[in-house]
């Protein structure tokens, strides 16, 4: 057996443990009852030891050490053992007892959470989301880092991102998304979305949505779609995909949550079965991975074309929206409104609510901000940049996952995705210069299929930047960003 | 920290691989897309087999010789170190080889039973049941025995049990249901169960049984029920149970199996909390599992005080239903009838259901009968024990899974555990005489109560003989069952 499947042949125990962890927390989130709890934090974490420890054992390194000499060049066996070197560098550093420890806190965290978020109480989770920060920390001087803790933390959610880097993504969008906001907030031409709240049978919006995934091309054979009360997308393997969503009396929750989640699942449908199970399957970074469910929720999923296709359907399974005509449509969910809930923010003011989280998050982990001054310091930059004030703390600061999952320095990913979906669906039109009258007739197949072609049959095979200069001409630039959102709002808002 | 502590922390681990692996499976059945099974198998089968590494590990080995040491006399700790012993005892007899060689050599069987099953085509399954006894034989020489292989094989289901025992066991019940049954058969007064066919609103039916199971003290804050093709009960801690059903045109099924699945969930339930993830949780053998089932799914749930109870509510929910008086019901839904199924079957001929394939498996394992001849051999002892012929393989000898899953040696704890539900029944009803008042009256709780006290607090702590001579005073005795299906069927056929 050669080095390198001697090799694949160790992580895939390894990958094992992983997926049945993947498979512990879906159903956490989907279905595990309450009395569940305990035991599944123990079992989660013990498997995530477990994993660990067989990942950075002297078997494996030396496996590893020996595969990277007998891969190379730019094969495929050479980008598996470079991403596996990868991981292993940054594991290693790890102490078996941090990654342990780690699991078993924030579980314990997110519980404290759920209950803050849900009575309002932000001095119930302050001890737990100290700890957390106390954790990244920690984390950061295990991985260690020349400037700042944080660019040891992003860097495991993109490859290469650095505090400095997000400044410079964030200087480059702040000051024109901040004058567009007041721009569209000034128009006389305010769209109305009111349509889109209401009673809405869970069967049909399950329905609904279930009937849109599967016409863009998300292969159900090869997936589901289940309730969660925060939307994910995660996956067993190349062959079994979980999307999640939510039913509310905002429609657009479950319609634009499904298309957000089925672009995450359509990249991990996309890689290579015969990838499958290694460290070659699925997206390549978080970021990456972003710009996929925001291309489908977004530039797909709020285009005129597309609902010229799905308008009259939509209207057969909720009559109450017959009434609605394309136009007041479009211009309904396009509606650009400060509001104080990221996950529901639409695409403009999205990037803003990102930065109050990535300065905050900054600050927190070198302590320039102290955690019982978060309430304070949230509202603030809320004001700043989004002109308003949130009127609780559920709705402000507690608001998001993320922090009670140890997960800090994840948030900037979310706006690289932003800005990346309109740089690749720039490059796709110069191939298929006639998306908007595909979309219309609800083709998506040519669409998915050059999407799969430069980017998801390539999973994690180049670093980030090197597939978006092949997909795309170019390293990340901020300003088919800022010129797609301008013509698309100028549009809706007449500017 | 003491051996047994320390015994008990490297179990943890083997515990959590076995959960994870329990909840791969339940999501396998309930709710995996079918582009999962390639790489389910592979993660399953590397969990089990870590599993078993773990546990046969010279360390976990040394512990238990030191902590069996440490734990004397009739203490928890020595009933902990008792049980962990006896998997040992099993576990190190297996070559690891001959464990993933099982796991995936039933595995790829219980594929071509399917098939077999579907198209009627015992042939294709043959080799495979060959090779499924190759096995069985092979593993009985790795385990060892005195009389018979099969011994070898059915003492891992049901502690202490032999060929012989089994044998014993049936010859005390066979004349006597051929009898009854025949008896049953000639009688002019049939009831009629065809009310319970007709189409029911899978929503109804899952609303419907859920309130039942909550009913008889099922605690969905510790559990849940949901959907498969092939009703199961699980757990993956002593907090987290469940449940599954199925809805089909015939109401019994979801009605009866949630009722049967809800038995061995609380079961489950019903070990203390904390011995949580340890080997005293959890039901003590598969017989004393199975009486749990059968006592709540026939003895409670086809008693006529139940539905005195619950048949109003069940009318509301299905007017069909209506006008189905209780005696009506009561007499359908205990309507004894030699059919091909055993899962379908009826409490009195159930057993004759089993002797058949305890017989033959028997039989297969010793070599007595060839797999080319089973067909005939099923045929013929269908005939002379319930007086029917099946009319193809696939309600006759491919109808059940166990022998594609190499589980030989499982089907003679079936009977053991109805004969010990009506043994059981019988000490409850010393102790509350007003067994039929109270279920009358929804009253559910000083019934789960006893048998909690008696039988599910005490987890696997003491061998099921012993289990049974606390809970009851007397080992198993087959007259209880005879005596109460005689008394039950003379009332329903007027004998």
């Amino acid at each position: 057996m050669s080095k390198v499947n001697e090799l694949k042949e160790r992580l895939f125990d390894v990958n094992a443990l992983n997926a049945a962890t993947a498979v512990l927390d879906w159903d956490h989130q989907c279905y595990m009852p309450d009395g569940g709890n305990a035991a599944r934090a123990e079992h989660g974490s013990r498997l995530s030891r477990m994993a660990h420890e067989m990942f950075v054992s002297e078997e494996t390194q030396r496996t590893l050490s020996e595969a990277a000499k007998e891969a190379n060049g730019d094969s495929e066996e050479a980008a598996f053992v470079r991403v596996v070197q990868r991981q292993m560098a940054i594991s290693t550093k790890l102490p078996a007892e941090f990654v342990a420890r780690k699991v078993k806190r924030s579980t314990e965290a997110h519980e404290i959470w759920v209950k803050a978020r849900k009575e309002n109480n932000f001095a119930h989770f302050a001890p737990a989301l100290a700890e957390m920060m106390d954790l990244a920390r920690e984390e950061a001087e295990y991985l260690g880092y020349i400037d700042h803790p944080y660019d040891a933390l992003t860097d495991q959610y993109e490859e290469g991102a650095t505090k400095k880097s997000w400044e410079a993504m964030f200087d480059s969008v702040r000051q024109p998304l901040v004058d567009l906001v007041r721009e569209i907030n000034e128009s006389p031409n305010q769209p109305d979305n009111s349509f889109l709240t209401g009673k809405w049978e869970q069967e049909d919006q399950r329905k609904f949505t279930e009937m849109l995934v599967q016409a863009i091309g998300f292969d159900f054979e090869r997936g589901r779609q289940d309730i969660a009360a925060h939307p994910f997308c995660t996956n067993f393997s190349v062959g079994d995909v979980r999307l999640t969503t939510r039913y509310e009396d905002y429609l657009g929750s479950a319609i634009f949550g499904s298309l957000h989640e089925a672009g995450h699942g359509m990249y991990e449908q996309g890689s290579p079965m015969e990838w499958d199970r290694t460290a070659l399957a699925g997206g390549v970074s978080l970021g990456v991975h972003e710009s996929q469910s925001r291309l489908w929720e977004n530039i797909v999923g709020r285009s005129r074309p597309f609902w010229q296709h799905f308008l009259p359907q939509l209207q057969g399974t909720f009559p109450a929206l017959s009434n609605v005509n394309l136009d007041h449509f479009y211009r309904g969910i396009n509606k650009v409104e400060p509001t104080f809930i990221r996950v529901e923010a639409d695409e403009v003011t999205y990037n803003l609510h990102i930065m109050v989280r990535f300065e905050l998050e900054c600050a927190l982990v070198s302590g320039e901000l102290k955690v019982a001054d978060l309430p304070e310091a949230w509202n603030e930059k809320y004001n700043s940049y989004l002109g308003i004030t949130p009127t609780s703390d559920s709705v402000g600061c507690l608001q998001d996952v993320h922090w009670s999952a140890a997960l800090i320095g994840y948030f900037p990913t979310y706006s690289k995705g932003n800005l990346l979906s309109y740089q690749i669906w720039n490059a796709l039109q110069k191939d298929i210069p006639n998306t908007d009258e595909l979309m219309a007739k609800g083709h998506f197949k040519p669409i998915l299929d050059w999407l799969i072609d430069k980017i998801y049959r390539h999973g994690s095979r180049y670093q980030p930047e090197v597939l978006m200069e092949m997909a795309t001409g170019e390293r990340m630039n901020p300003e088919h960003y800022l010129k797609g959102i301008r013509a698309k709002y100028a549009g809706v808002y007449s500017l």
